[in-house]
Parts: C-alpha cells; structure tokens; sequence
C-alpha cells in the first residue's frame, strides 16, 4: 500500500488569517486515488521547522507533498527547509531561470530568479503545465496559492494512483462502550481491515457509526458480516 | 508570548471520512486568546504515532492540545499513547470511575471503564462541566467530536487569554517579486514584527496581501508605516 504525507508551509494558516484548503483537497484525492495519508504538520514558515519535519516524515512514506512557501520573498523559505532536510544544497535550476526570464524580461529582479533555486538532484515534472513541479527524492514541493496547488496536483496526480479502498459504513443505535468488546474482536480476527467507530448523539439516543475498510473487498465483506451478527438485539439501523 | 501546538488523532480525519473541525475551531480560539499556535499534527490511531508527538511537541510549546481517541473502543489510544509520550503510567481515575458507575449503573462494562483512565499524575480541570478535562503537565486532552470537543474547549479557555495580536493588512497591486526587496529590509529593521507576503491572482492583474503583525501595536504601526513609503508607484490598493 503507498502511504503520504503532507506538509502545509504557513504562519497565515496557523494563526488563522488563512483558512487551510490544500491539506483538504489533498486529503479527498490521496483517498480517491487509493494512497493512505499517514501525516499532516502545519508548520510555520521557518527553515529548521521545515527541515525537521522533512526529515522526519519523508523516510516514512511513499511520497510527501509540501504545500506553501515557494515564492520570492524573505517568508518563502520551503526550498531551503526541504534541501536542508534532504542533506542536499540549493542550486538554481537553468530551466526555471530561463522561464522567469522569459516572464520577467531581461532585468529580471535577483528576488524573482530566487523562484528559480532548487534542492540539488531536483527534478521537474508535468510536462504540460506552464510552470513545473519540483520533485526532490520522494519530496513533491507544491505552491500555497490554493487554485495553484489544485492545477498543479491535478497535472501529476495519475503517477500515484493505487488499488482503490472499500469502504463500508453500519449505523447503530447503542451506547458505544456496549459495541467496543464486539467491534475490538473483529478487528483482532480479521487484522487486514481498518475498523473505527464513531459515536454522534442523536435527540433519539446515542448513535454510532463502525466504519471499516481495506483494500480487500472480500475481507470488508467478512468483517461487516460478523460486526452485523455481534450487535446488540435490534441495534441495527443501516449499513451502506 | 505563549505558544501552543494541536495534535489531532484521527484516521477518520486522515482518510477524508470525516473533515476536521477541531483544528480549525481551536485555530480561531487560540488567535483570539493571544496564542501562539506553532504547529498542527494530524496523526493516526496508534500509540506509538501519539507518544511520538506528544514527546516532539510538549517541550516545544506551553500549552499541547489532543483532540480525539479517548472513547470506549480498541481505537481510542490517547490516553496510552499520551501516557508513554511523557513517560508515565496508566491509572484509573476514581473521580472517573465514579461518574461512569453513576452513568452506566452498577454493572457498568469493562470497556466504559476504560474512559477512566488517564496519565498518572492527571489532573481534572472544568469543574462546571459533567465529564472534566484530563489535563497532564502542559497536555489538555479533548475529544474527538466537535460540539463536545467545543464545549470542554470553551469551559477551559480563560486560563489561556493573554496580550492580543496586532494585525494590519496593506493590499498591493504589484508582481510579488518587486515587493519582495522593500518586505525583507523593514523585517530584518522591525524584528518584533511578523511579516506575511500573500499573492492572489486578480483579472485587473497580481494582488499581493501583506500582512503585519505582534502584540505590540506600535511596532505594527512602524513597520505599516515604511512598508507602505517602500512601495512601487501607484501600487497601494488600501490598507486595513
């Protein structure tokens, strides 16, 4: 199974002046794609922030998305967080020069040139957009511009697609701590799927939702059988 | 200046079943009350996730906040996972236990029992609430559903007020990159300020939001001041 991980680059998302839309598209396409997101760190915009957590989630997962940070100014600092958390130097890229160049004129701003530099070894990727993606090891450095970081997913996103999840979902109506003992026994007998429970009251009496899932349909099947059979008397409310 | 960090544990969140609203509402809270929220982890039910963040974060930031995975069921391993984070044993709360012999009578089950334990050590704050909040060294420990996770939030959150954030917005129509020189000479004169750069594609033509902020407002009012003077020619938009 390919695992993920996503960094969000943004002091305007952590104080709030910002809301964060890129964790949440990226989180409904990872999902859609069958890629299993194990992290995601909002983390400030500062060169050792990004760095460490670079270097702690990057050996981790199959691929790890930053998000934010990549333009000219001094608060732009996702390249040389993630060159550093590689063990990697910044080097300018002479492809991307030559498209700020051609963007920007011939006195184009040393300011503006900076959107050029790139961990060494990085690589550029999708072809077809006017302004490529980074890729450095298994590191895919995204824009914050919410619009900018969809475009660009967009582009790339068939290189991660995977067998697809299966999902099921059983609505019961019970207090949650009468279903643990049942539920903690499926999930011990059949191991290769993922259960969760998720009580919501209800002005009716409580109601919980037992999801489970896997890439196995057989064994989803399996384990909303036996979950189903082990339910309090008429507890049952739907599965989907 | 306080600071503060949000782990939130959730596959649900992290598979796209559920969309986070706990991050998002603590994000607002914590900036109204004068906090510094550094950093936001989404991680997965598993101890060793838990203990691992909770170990990375708490030295890092005075208050911790969890939110999530404290119910009856084999998924619910905050409480574990924040115990082995700061190296603590698991104990059974009395208070706890009393209240959940009171809910669920005297044949109460094993697993609802489980909702008594907390970190040794913990303390229970919120006293007008029915069920308290388990807090252990700097570590507040929420659950997972929004409007309970919002009510304990909401009956804690005095302790947490401090000096207010000063912010100020200056909207520019300029390229990004030729305000990126004018930005970086007013940080590095004006430290105590945070400065944000904030570009937004516009059909008139580039936008750039910038934004000022500190808890001292007349820093804010310095740095507005010579941002606006650094300006291109005709750029300014308008201020706020």
């Amino acid at each position: 199974m390919k695992t993920a991980a996503i960094i969000i680059v943004g002091n305007e998302i952590l104080s709030g002046k910002v809301e964060d839309l890129n964790a949440r598209f990226l989180i409904a396409e990872l999902r859609a794609l069958g890629v299993a997101l194990r992290h995601v760190a909002v983390i400030p915009d500062d060169v050792e922030a990004i760095a460490a957590a670079v270097r702690g989630l990057c050996a981790r997962v199959d691929y790890l998305f930053t998000s934010g940070g990549v333009g000219p100014t001094h608060d732009d600092l996702t390249i040389e967080g993630v060159a550093r958390g590689l063990g990697r130097r910044v080097v300018r890229a002479p492809t991307l020069e030559a498209l700020l160049r051609a963007h920007f004129g011939p006195d184009a701003l040393d300011s503006a040139l900076r959107m050029a530099d790139v961990p060494e070894g990085a690589e550029m990727i999708g072809e077809e957009l006017r302004w490529p993606v980074c890729l450095v090891q298994n590191v895919y450095v995204l824009p914050g511009v919410p619009e900018i970081f969809r475009r660009k997913f967009l582009a790339i996103k068939e290189r991660f697609r995977d067998t697809p999840f299966v999902l099921r979902s059983i609505w019961v109506r019970a207090e949650e701590s009468r279903l643990a003992q049942g539920i903690s026994q499926v999930a011990a007998q059949i191991p290769e799927v993922e259960i969760g429970s998720y009580p919501r009251s209800d002005p009716d009496g409580p109601v919980v939702r037992i999801t489970v899932e896997s890439k196995a349909a057989d064994a989803v099947a399996r384990a909303v059988a036996r979950l189903v059979e082990g339910l309090p008397e008429a507890s049952l409310l739907r599965t989907e």
